[in-house]
């Protein structure tokens, strides 16, 4: 394991805060406040509770100072609008390893959407990516999303996302961020096809705090090293309160 | 802010002279006056209101003279002729970031068609644009113009225009250009969604002069940073006064 | 304007002998004595008519010795046969610069089928060549022909001639050879059009002697800066006496 | 013959183990076992049966150790999920040449769709990591898998499973892997076509005992240099056992 | 004419021994002597008939001995196989210039589909190839052959494959390829129309010995410097016989 997926890691866990949806979803996903990426900031550092936050390029560059932020710093390198929904979505690379050294990042995220007619591009690209990014020492996180005609349904599948977590490991990946797929056996079975490679399930969209924590509890059960969770914090009323909840459930022992 | 950008501000408010409609609409946009662009420069020269004129490469070679011109030159770098209306556009890159610093350019300007199927492309391209740009000290202006048959009849909706003004942001645009959107509640909500970048708002085709003024005055009670104009000044009957009125309301405290 | 425009220039005027019919058109242009290229030559030598013969790299390689030639050499570095009348056509590069420059050329020509859907990507290779043509001292030479469903029954209207010629100035060239458009009115729009770039108007096919110096007249009068002209020259009985008729006309004063 | 390819061949012979499935089918293929490549490596290291081990670059990464490993690693170079079952495949690169290098790798192995309207550009790829494999001191496999439209129902045929290695002696391959065409006339013409490169029949989907070593019998008499086994070993109830059976069929004088 | 063009002449004349079919077509072109690389070497060796001998890279690498072999090798640097009849066929670059050259080649083959929808994409990537082949003193040999629905059923009209030889000189071969034409007249017609380009007419499917003999005999006294010829070889019953008829015509004064 290098040494920066060790930082992202606490208890051998680990607990992201997710914003790049004002790239992937527009600011219709954000109020007043959260539409200022300070306040997100805030909620990192006030809550203690992530070991990483995640920033599309500009955001890094005018909200997050490398000098004085504790919490380390995840860049996500490619995106795709909402703005033409794609039978089979292509998430071009909008950021290059070297700008993500440069911001201070301690690692970089990158998206393949499994099962598009365009999965073997995002591979190609990721592959490269992957090289480059462990040859300057970031740690390397691959969002595996079932997308496209032929996986369409089937997004929230256990053998389609097992699938998805496998390509992280046959391609390198440190860590690899999946949707949520229901049961303790299922998500055991991810984890497993996973194998050295660590699980990180998203949160989606927002939902009531009991669910998203048995959502927490269960993957935790199951083995996952952690979470990727947005919506579920900075729209929720009390985002430190949830924060600390979920920091409970993922770092316990 | 880098220094280029701030060369292009006076009292932190812009004003920019557009005259790029030669290569967007061909000379139909020109009289036998304002088809030579030495006359372009006159009006910025005579009437001072100006912090930044729009070329592409070939107008700054042959009338620029950066040794003696006093208003900073924005090179655009893509453009599209009208000569094939394609139902999803792409404006390819025609001039490099080191041709523009050799022409003595302040910024350089970059057009994504937001929401067109080729989104992605430009977006591609302008991230490589946006490094290297920053990287020679230019500044760099982002034209988000909605267009594809996803977003057909919202070009100038409050949520479309907002989404295109967040991308400068999440992408590292120091300005972004859009459209008029009609109310200082929509330009407001537009202004916050792109946080620390700084918003222009187009002029368009040519309307009365004091429509004109109009949406100047509720552009700067909304916040936003200036105005590009092209047609409104220099289709007007006397560029000068028109320019110098639009300055008084965008350079007011 | 460049020493190596100087060089193309007689009297501020200028008179082009092309010969890239062979790969445009193929050998059915030709008879006996005009498929050899230096037949040709011995036309731009001994009529004294010409500052500038227009050849593809291969021609150049074999029959233009750059040591003892006077007609300056035009290499053309893109091309399309007429073998697949595409209705969307584009043209590849098929020479590079620095080959131009070891075969001694003044200038390059590239042609941009304005209208055609490839338009965009004429444009981007244009504008990198025109760059590297400059870069060593090149002069450089944009064919602006209309192509393509769009302007199909335009390619010599006033608006889309004047909308190429634009295109010639606003991406740098020193020449655009354009369509013959029929009156004094019209090439004098696309002149003014063209502003710092020097018009020049193609030959096209063979008409009777008087025809062609009647355009050649007009588009004097219209204050064209030359013309190119090929098969009215060599498919000419007399190309001696038709090169020095022509060259009269142009270059008197 | 490259000291690297006599590294894979015992007695002149070879016999691999394929754990790439994991990659073209997902975990699907997998049972509690063997879904973990350490398990893989021990049936490789127990049974002392093979000359030569497949994995994708991240298997290689976390498992792997070039250090103590003495079975010599084969690191497949392109994949290609299950996951959108395209009627004319393309399977791009996804790991470098210089990544199988640190990896440790002996040899590289590569994917062409012999017959797939994607089969010119997968030759050409294939054809440059040809040569900076062989520059770099690594043999080279090339899988030749008839597939598309024109072939389909042919994948077996004798003649087109012929001219899949014929191309790999064509192109410069060490080794071409091949399906199974049924009789020992068949594969001998197929050894007879691929001249000096080495032939090596794959195993495929799970058969009984009896059967795959029969197939192995033919091969070995038809003048292959070995096979490529995966399924037939990993979901084997004693894959030491079979592996030895193969071993001695193989290796045997 | 450089020193590599000159080695491929005898008495100003070439006879060139084809065998880049099994590429092109498959082993099914073969028997059982004719599939060996080594018998085909012989036959060169043993008639003495030939200036050069015709291979892809593969073939080349392992059976062409330059530190021995006494007839030149030309490298086939493209290639296509026949398994996808395609209406518009593209054939991809598949070896280098540079692997060519370490191969001992004399000289470079490259085909271009004249007419095919992609004979664009053919012609730009000859043109960087044959600029890197001239540099690197090797001799460059172009196949024009008429393909796509452009041209079918002319593949042998005068004026479709005079093109193709016009095409070879505009870009600078040094020899093209051409089919027979079928008359003294229309073969003359394409020797006039390739210039100082060398033409060298193709043999084709397999004939009797009479009719190749005819060809060679017409072409002979059309001017032409020679013929490639390889099913008429290595199919007939006596190639050593063979070889030296067809020698005694092509290199007779």
């Amino acid at each position: 394991m290098n040494t920066a997926t060790t930082k992202l890691l606490r208890n051998n866990r680990c607990l992201f805060l997710a914003y790049d949806q004002g790239f992937e979803h527009g600011p219709t996903d954000f109020d007043d406040k959260s539409v200022d990426p300070a306040y997100i900031l805030s909620i990192a550092n006030d809550s203690a509770a992530y070991t990483g936050i995640i920033f599309h390029e500009g955001i890094a560059q005018s909200y997050y100072d490398k000098a004085k932020e504790t919490v380390p710093l995840i860049v996500k390198l490619n995106g795709k609008t909402s703005l033409h929904p794609d039978e089979e979505p292509y998430s071009p690379q909008l950021c290059s390893v070297d700008e993500a050294v440069r911001l201070g990042a301690t690692a970089i995220g990158y998206t393949i959407y499994i099962g598009s007619s365009y999965e073997g591009k995002m591979m190609e690209e990721f592959s490269r990516i992957e090289d480059e990014a462990h040859t300057k020492n970031l740690s390397v996180i691959l969002w595996a999303y079932p997308r496209g005609k032929n996986v369409i349904g089937k997004e929230q599948d256990k053998d389609v996302v097992a699938y998805g977590a496998r390509i992280a490991l046959e391609m390198g990946a440190d860590f690899v961020k999946v949707p949520y797929t229901g049961s303790i056996e299922n998500v055991q079975w991810i984890v497993r096809s996973a194998g050295t490679t660590h699980v990180i399930v998203q949160g989606g969209t927002k939902v009531d705090e009991q669910t998203i924590l048995e959502e927490a509890t269960i993957c935790k059960k199951a083995g996952v090293t952690g979470m990727a969770i947005g919506r579920n914090i900075w729209q929720s009323p009390d985002p430190i309160a949830i924060s600390k909840k979920l920091a409970a459930i993922i770092y316990e022992d």
